[in-house]
């Protein structure tokens, strides 16, 4: 049984291109004992991946090279030699761009067996996953927003910012959403149910997307989760209220090693801001409480998401390139089988 | 009797100038029912000022044109026909930049009775004053420093700066300090006890700045009390540590209108740092207890301070050009009398 594999061969230097991945065929090994063979359903494309594919000193250890790319996948147990789980168990952990995990004893406590009987197998990499608890934490930890509070999410149609918003929207506050193109930005507020949504394509320079952020936000901005950094975010600072919070999730504007520099900082002074940077990884006693809720927001059809879907393991890295560029549509998905 | 006072008569554009300044004689009026008449000793010269003099949003209102120059003094109650304060009293408030302050009713909640027994009636505008409420609350309500961690703070010698570093010592942390020129480096470790100052003067860029601060701080910074902004931010946020935690107090770099564009923003999400602004007058609360313990450690000589003393209402603009460059050298007063 051949499992295919993508591994990074090369560090990117600025946009990376399909030859830093090399698709490999492995054989799927003998089970020994303790461990567990998931087949793979999904994986997840997430654009922390990028910053990992980078040698630097960040949160976490840098994706090794010559080796299966890390992240999050959903599958079933389709072989075991533990007691943690058995075949059949549908479950969530770090899977790897492969068809094949096979999960090493000590691995195993990272994985965890998940219930599809209200909630699609894919939706626990999305809105009931690390990208739903993501909003759950910056939003809940970090903005504590209060009702009546205006909070403003960049990258709002993906899998991180629907959920920012639509969380916002559950607490009391007025929702506002950025993102790239007009078709993304009716979707933010015709299917997640913003109260409006700017298309920083049509606001190039920081007048013009101050002015935006000006007409939609009327009282100012009192919570910001930020995904995308540069330009965003100085113009959000424009607008930002005393006492306003930042729950820094992402920058992918600057994923890429572009400058990013923030254009008035003494506005955190101006405004006593808090900016506060975060890893969903480093909030995990929350996690069970978060899941909880996004699961049950999700099985009962108030908490809305979108999948973008590449089919088959082959079409990984051009996905993982377009997911950089803004190219999907809520969660980036590859669909293995 | 004779008040002369400094008025703003034109806002600055870069440096404030003597031509923005004009002084003025008024003659000190009879008391009415309920007023306080205080001669005033000592005017406090602080950074902030130059902030309050532009037309622009920030967290204060303007300084007005063509009215006293406002800022913190003491002096003694030299007439009273309110039950509030007696002639004799010496007292703290806002009395601004003239030789008497005629007190109204409704401002004398704002203005304090002190016990100069064993304080001098100028540290009630330095360490046991507002600076040294700024320290306090900059240190201990947003650093909060634990036990062996590392706090460094910018315009070390300065009358918040210098506090700051001692209190951090007494919390048993290692106290770094940014200053400008040997002189104030050598005080601020020899008199005012810091771990290392380093000399800013000495690295005029990025790369220098941050190979000094890596071997003044060989465990990374967990704390840093901003007072300056620019290039020191920058080079702090190079060798901050996860989790640290940066109070910004003041940019005096962009006091003057000078861009400080921040350089790598996403370092503060890499380190999962919260950067929080503040203003020590939206901390009332804690004003009893800080000016109770920074009292007391003046009083029992724990706490140095320095100041530099202007002489005469009339080097009032003079003086505070001088601060906005540095050339004080700990609190910046004008003595009156």
């Amino acid at each position: 049984m051949i499992n295919k594999q993508w591994h990074l061969v090369s560090r990117p230097t600025g946009e990376p291109t399909s030859s830093n991945f090399k698709l490999v065929e492995a054989p799927v090994p003998e089970l020994q004992d303790g461990q567990v063979l998931v087949r793979q359903h999904f994986m997840s494309l997430d654009p922390y991946m990028r910053g990992r594919m980078n040698d630097g000193k960040s949160y976490a250890q840098p994706q090794p090279l010559n080796a299966v790319m890390q992240g999050g996948t959903v599958g079933e147990v389709v072989a075991s030699r533990s007691t943690s789980f058995q075949v059949g168990d549908k479950v969530v952990g770090m899977g790897g761009w492969q068809q094949y995990a096979l999960v090493e004893p000590a691995a195993l406590p990272m994985w965890r067996k998940v219930d599809t009987t209200h909630v699609p197998l894919s939706a626990y990499l999305g809105a009931v996953g690390m990208p739903g608890v993501t909003a759950w934490v910056g939003l809940n930890k970090i903005i504590e927003p209060k009702s009546g509070e205006t909070v403003v999410v960049s990258a709002a149609s993906g899998a991180v910012g629907s959920v920012v918003g639509q969380l916002a929207k559950a607490a009391g506050c007025r929702a506002v959403g950025l993102a790239g193109g007009p078709d993304k930005c009716r979707a933010v507020v015709e299917e997640f149910g913003f109260d409006a949504c700017i298309d920083y394509r049509q606001h190039p320079d920081l007048k013009s997307l101050s002015a935006a952020l000006k007409e939609a936000c009327p009282q100012g901005i009192d919570g910001y989760f930020e995904n995308v950094g540069g330009l965003i975010l100085d113009a959000v600072l424009l607008r930002a209220n005393a006492f306003s919070r930042v729950a820094m999730c992402g920058m992918i504007a600057g994923y890429n090693g572009e400058p990013i520099p923030l254009a008035a900082p003494q506005l955190i002074l101006v405004n006593r801001m808090k900016v506060q940077g975060f890893i969903v990884s480093e909030y995990l006693p929350h996690w069970p409480q978060a899941l909880a809720e996004l699961g049950g927001l999700v099985a009962t059809g108030k908490l809305k998401y979108r999948e973008t879907i590449a089919q088959g393991i082959e079409a990984a890295p051009e996905a993982f390139i377009g997911l950089l560029k803004g190219k999907n549509f809520g969660k980036q998905l590859v669909k293995l089988i």
